[in-house]
């Protein structure tokens, strides 16, 4: 038989997968829709490196949430198809994988599935490409495989099929014997997987995916309501099995294991009328001061040229200088970033070291973290400095909690006179967020200190596919959205190529930033041409606008209530890069669903530095 | 309230679990049985500092396993039982922890588990203990927090009263409101722990840990047999969403891929009357020639002093000597040491190069090899070598494929006249089985390979906690167990304290064979003495038995049908160390229960030469 594999199935670029697959010997491969996205390879090129690899390309997938939805949907659900159709005729894949639809719209209805599906595969035969319908396991109304194949036998049209997945089929512990009532030639695929059986139960949950309170999803302090009401007077006791803590250091574990008690009582105490005293934990922690903005970042670089290169060409001026040390502060609108080059002990590469936060109580702010562990930093940095409270988090970043108006610690610095470039439109606001790599072994550490510490609320986390690993991203922020941070980690403690910060600021007008930005000589990160096609698959688009965003390498993303985000990226300088964001209609996300473009992009930049010889 | 966190959450030795604990503010601690097993401090010690550091010993964890089982074996539970309150009260601690029983002989029976628990909480009381009875969320018959409960309330007695913990509770998605029913006083403890909530969902279970057919516990050939006989010839595809593949190399993966299609097509035809000429792979691979034995094991070393040292101190003499090559094989009774100290290139320390298996058709293995992708080797690795077939395995090692009779490899060694020391009952007889670590990325293609291309068997994976992560063992094996191999991983690809490779050689008397080690004046890897009043606990040994143990450093397993294992090792040279092993009444185990004690063992032992300079 022909053996085939999905690219999903190996790591690296699409060319990477495409040679291992053809000098492993299979016969054809699956092309995974996020591959070819990040690939800068066109459609038709891709066509032609497997035919020169002699693989053929068997399916293209995947095609989600297409049936048993309103009307409306579907049309652009068919809309979306024809792209995806034409596209698949230049990438000369025959066979695309429809996966049954875990839209919450969609309905339970097989008779109006089947339609929806008959209708596709007609569109489908006019550009000669079958559809083959696969029961998810967890699919919203079709989750088993002959479920799948009664819709597919009731559409009864040529061009649509079944695919059968035995992890789908073997996962739910449905009988197999049922395939054989199906004809052969109405299975269109066959995809294989195997999967350790006891990855899923209890018990492989407790022992190895445990963590501290504050770090999960129970509601652990409702519990401790419950046992406290009964008079229970002994300790509260943290048992945790962990795979990661079995291999973090034990002091910085136990600090967040005693961090996270600190915090559950505060949590239980909070939610009772009259808390028995037996909660109030020792010492007492002073209530939340939550920070209202960022008042700087600080970069720290042994050779500020390339930074500060950057800033200016994205319109910063460098507006004021401290008084005795080697610190400048670039500055527009109400960004202000820090260009250290007096702080550098070794040949570090440059990096964010250090994040003012606007609190409306400064003192409070750092008597909280400190009674929450944090480790405290000297009030001042120098005998001459403004004295200020400091806190490290996880990752060593240096975290100043600063006067909302700015007095304390602008007051180390004298103006230089300059002021930033016209802003107008194109101009920079403020930042919107930051991006940090946390340590791999203290990321469920990172949450908890942000949002027990700083009284951020943490959204749940997302895994983002980069070419070599997979990315987990959780994001932190006050309520106004001020103050956000998405805290992200590799891999693997190995994973060094994923050590990079950003800075986000936002802007009215992304697509005049980026202009400015280019114009004044700044390349922005390439993003591969296959990424603006699925774009107008995806979404509607005024004439020229989706051609601008190709031109500048602007990605876009739109949350479910229309809010929509832009954004574009610098490249690299020692650690650091900048994205250039604009939100409209409340989109508070991050563009997670353009992660993996971007890390794909940057690993092509990076490659490509490499072969040259460049930095 | 008072704070206590289980050791089991932190890694590390017992001692740098207690004073992280004590450094972050806790006030308390759970000692989890095999942190104290694995420890050097006698209970007392432990108990000292604990005081020392401000710390009180809140609970001793776990006892399971105890009530609702038969009256022989409860007595068995209330012996062990004993065992483990006087050591609690050298321990200073005055609770433990019991588990609901998981034992397969426990019956459900309320009544039976009260009265059960009733005698073990008489007797706990003459020591000053309390026992604290919980709920395991997969416990046999008693697995939520108000079953426990109502048995302990039927129990009746002072020394007796519940312990819940928040993840047996909120895992199970039960009420916690019912809580509030058990009195305070009745409630002797409570763990807490969070967990991540979809962690356990089919979907999470679909995008990370799917691996190819043959890595993972799905029937994946019998799916294909009813896919086949529906007449489909569409592909057979690969679709593997997994996180460790997403990291490792392409190429490797793609191999281990296609071998896993070469596999399944084979066990496929294998099961059919007829398979469908469709099913034939190409090229045809041929049927399984699975070892018969180790012919040799070679180690590789810049100096062979360390080694040949520990050899000779073994009983093992140099017998032969390569013809052209710096190698020299060390034998006792059918146990073959190649010490080759001429294939160093760098200065790496001694290992485990290659592996002669006896093989009934050395030619037919090493095709079927080949044809399941095995990077072949050269027959003759010099010009004057006989010819020998032979691939390497995914970490790395030669294996050979030998005649069983030795008349192959053997014509490169000519004899040295010297033979083994008196073998009689303290002799070597062969080797048991070869410990070899894997590649963190080819773990899983490691056992696709051994069951593949060797034929062998392979057994469920098992965890083993190191003091610095969790290990995960597989042992493959043929059906007489001559041939055994344990492939390990460490915990994270940064791991590099595990990469030991170990001998185990078999012998009649391990105590004899232990004995003329120690008097050759090769130190036996201590174990501390915590580990034989454990072993006191848990079984019965004739007198001075266990002293024996105690003094040698002899390790102790009994498996379910009365089988037993004792073991030794001896220190560690480069990667390698060897293992003194007895087996008898068929025990076929390796000791994973003993592992955990025998890794901290080593660690100690690295520590103690770091601190005093030595190798």
């Amino acid at each position: 038989m022909r053996t085939s594999i999905a690219t999903v199935s190996l790591s690296g670029t699409l060319t990477e997968k495409l040679t291992a697959a053809a000098r492993a010997g299979f016969d054809g491969v699956e092309i995974f829709e996020n591959d070819l996205l990040a690939s800068p390879l066109t459609p038709g090129e891709v066509r032609t490196r497997c035919a020169d690899l002699g693989l053929t390309v068997d399916l293209y997938q995947p095609m989600r949430d297409i049936e048993a939805v309103p009307a409306e949907l579907f049309a652009r659900n068919l809309r979306r198809a024809r792209h995806k159709f034409a596209l698949m005729r230049e990438l000369g894949a025959d066979t695309v994988l429809v996966c049954s639809s875990v839209d919450p719209e969609a309905v339970d209805d097989d008779a109006l599935a089947a339609a929806h599906l008959r209708e596709l595969a007609d569109l489908a035969q006019d550009f000669g490409v079958r559809v083959a319908y696969e029961a998810l396991a967890w699919g919203r109304h079709v989750s088993t495989y002959d479920h799948a194949w009664r819709i597919v036998e009731a559409a009864g049209h040529p061009a649509l099929g079944t695919c059968l997945d035995s992890f789908h089929i073997l996962s739910r512990g449905s009988d197999p014997q049922g395939i054989e009532d199906i004809p052969g030639e109405k299975i269109f695929f066959l995809q294989l997987a195997d999967a350790p059986l006891p990855a899923m139960d209890v018990l492989q949950w407790s022992r190895h995916h445990r963590c501290f309170p504050g770090q999960g999803g129970f509601d652990v302090a409702g519990l401790v309501r419950h046992v406290l009401r009964t008079g229970y007077a002994g300790p509260l006791s943290l048992e945790v099995f962990n795979d990661v803590f079995r291999q973090a250091e034990a002091a910085p574990t136990a600090v967040d294991a005693r961090r996270s008690l600190l915090a559950l009582q505060e949590e239980v105490g909070t939610g009772e009328d009259t808390p028995p005293a037996s909660l109030t934990p020792t010492p007492v922690i002073p209530a939340p001061v939550v920070p209202t903005g960022f008042a700087f970042a600080e970069l720290v670089a042994a050779d500020a040229e390339p930074l500060t290169g950057l800033l200016a060409a994205l319109g910063f001026a460098r507006t004021a200088r401290h008084r005795s040390k080697p610190v400048d502060l670039w500055q527009q609108g109400e960004a202000r970033i820090l260009v250290n080059t007096g702080a550098v002990v070794r040949r570090d590469a440059a990096h964010l070291a250090a994040v003012g936060l606007e609190s409306p109580d400064p003192r409070g702010a750092a008597d909280r973290a400190e009674a929450l562990l944090a480790p405290v930093l000297p009030r001042r940095r120098a005998p001459e400095d403004a004295p200020l409270d400091a806190v490290a988090a996880p990752d060593g970043t240096e975290l100043f909690f600063c006067d909302a108006r700015h007095t304390d610690w602008r007051a180390d610095f004298e103006d230089t006179g300059q002021t930033p470039a016209a802003t107008a439109t194109a101009g920079i606001r403020r930042i919107d967020h930051l991006a940090l790599t946390q340590p791999w072994h203290h990321f469920d550490e990172a949450t908890l200190f942000h949002r027990s510490v700083l009284g951020l609320d943490a959204e749940d986390s997302v895994d983002v596919a980069d070419p070599y690993g997979l990315q987990r991203s959780r994001a932190v922020s006050n309520p106004d959205g001020t103050v956000r941070i998405a805290l992200t980690v590799g891999a693997a403690p190995t994973d060094d190529t994923v050590h990079a910060q950003h800075i986000a600021f936002a802007t009215d007008d992304v697509v005049a930033a980026a202009r400015r930005l280019r114009d004044a000589g700044a390349p922005l990160l390439p993003i591969p041409a296959n990424y603006y096609d699925d774009l107008a698959a995806r979404h509607e688009f005024a004439d020229g606008e989706l051609e601008t965003y190709r031109e500048l390498g602007i990605l876009y993303d739109r949350d479910d209530s229309g809010g929509s985000l832009r954004h574009c990226y610098t490249r690299t300088v020692g650690r650091v890069f900048f994205e250039l964001l604009q939100r409209d209609g409340g989109h508070r996300g991050y563009g997670a669903r353009n992660a993996p473009v971007r890390l794909a992009a940057q690993h092509a930049v990076r490659t490509a530095s490499a072969l040259s010889g460049g930095g």
